[in-house]
């Protein structure tokens, strides 16, 4: 195997394996400068703002993005597991969802809701960004669009080093504006589980295994830009693109 | 009006245009710092082949937008006059059009050719712009598709300032290398006057005028994202995101 992951034989399905925990452990966000600044307590309110208005928009497609793959897999057993995913995200009325957690998140950092909800504020790369994940699971073969998902492969270990450094170094943040993660640490690994042996079932010719490792590496692309366009607009200062959220002079 | 460009009151022909004047006036990225930095001649060569490396993705995607909107045009005689924008950038196979001039542009700075149009060493943020793009007048109305071409209402401004300024501050660039803009320069105008003729004829209702008023913004931000991109990455040091160019420690 090259540096960029391409493969020169077929593996095996623990192989398979080995190679997409390769691609996350090299690509994935929380490698990324902006992840690093946070752990380390030193975004100002005013970032982490900006991070959770932007990130919004990505939850809030989720649900979209799973009923595109939803409205192209075939097999209803898969369609009945793969269906909880946007349960999880969007609540059912009563209990709230992701979305609605993630909220919580964004107005306990002091968004206003409407502003958060309307996505108006956020940073251009974010929409595109979140628009390039629609498109890849809408117009990439199946077995790509469930193994872009696999990026939860890595999650709890982003999401435990988030939640302890958020709660130990920003004292205005308390756990239950962190609401939002607590149910991730289970839903992710169950969801992996059932993308994983889709794959490993799905993926057993060099062709296929290149697609899925390459549809994980374009879902780490995704994460990782967001990240770039927040570092680049509310970290080094002065480059706020035109009519992005600008945080308060105080925070 | 307000800053956001919101409309108040169903607009004449000539005002309407007046407001996309205004737009571009603000918004277009003839104001972006990453250009500024090549007007005043400070970038160095590895930069500008970056900048040409992922500029051709955009390049090279123009004609399959054009196509895109031909295919959701109706009228036979905006089809055939639409049609010139494919010609223009995809030649006819003897003398060359656009995209081939883009790439003399980038091997004229030393990059290869097969890696060029591979566009494996682009950013994610340049292809998810461009896939933005596409996805742009793919799915909005085709009034909004016209609308997002009005940039080039612009261009010549900056295709100007750009290739006097390359020209005077860039030696190892010669004016055979920059061939891609000098048609661009009677191009364009030809295509704002269809595309501006359309939107003056179509957009006569307070909503629709607001639907060309934002569609113009959408397409700010997509050149606006890019050049975003290029700046984090290239200006500011150690910010290439994993997989993408990396400009030789010489150049």
């Amino acid at each position: 195997m090259t540096p960029d992951f391409r493969l020169d034989r077929t593996l095996s399905a623990s192989e398979l394996e080995d190679v997409l925990r390769q691609v996350g452990s090299e690509r994935y966000h929380i490698r990324h400068p902006f992840h690093r600044l946070m752990v380390e307590g030193r975004l100002t309110r005013g970032q982490m703002q900006a991070w959770a208005l932007n990130r919004y928009c990505y939850q809030a497609a989720i649900p979209r993005k799973d009923a595109i793959i939803l409205s192209r897999i075939e097999d209803r057993s898969l369609r009945l597991v793969w269906r909880e995913r946007i349960l999880d995200h969007d609540g059912d009325g009563a209990s709230p969802g992701g979305i609605e957690r993630w909220m919580r998140l964004a107005t306990g950092l002091g968004l206003d809701a409407a502003i958060v909800a309307s996505q108006r504020l956020a940073l251009p790369a974010t929409r595109f960004s979140v628009g390039a994940y629609l498109t890849f699971v809408e117009k990439r073969t199946l077995l790509e669009a469930i193994a872009s998902s696999l990026t939860e492969m890595f999650s709890p270990q982003v999401i435990g080093e988030r939640v302890a450094a958020i709660l130990q170094r920003y004292p205005y943040i308390d756990e239950d504006t962190l609401g939002y993660f607590t149910p991730r640490l289970t839903q992710a690994p169950r969801d992996v589980d059932v993308a994983l042996a889709h794959v490993r079932e799905h993926a057993r010719s060099i062709e296929t295994q290149q697609l899925v490792v390459d549809a994980l590496i374009a879902k780490c692309e995704i994460l990782w830009t967001m990240l770039d366009a927040l570092h680049f607009s509310y970290v080094e200062p002065g480059h706020v693109p035109p009519g992005a959220f600008v945080p308060e002079a105080a925070s």
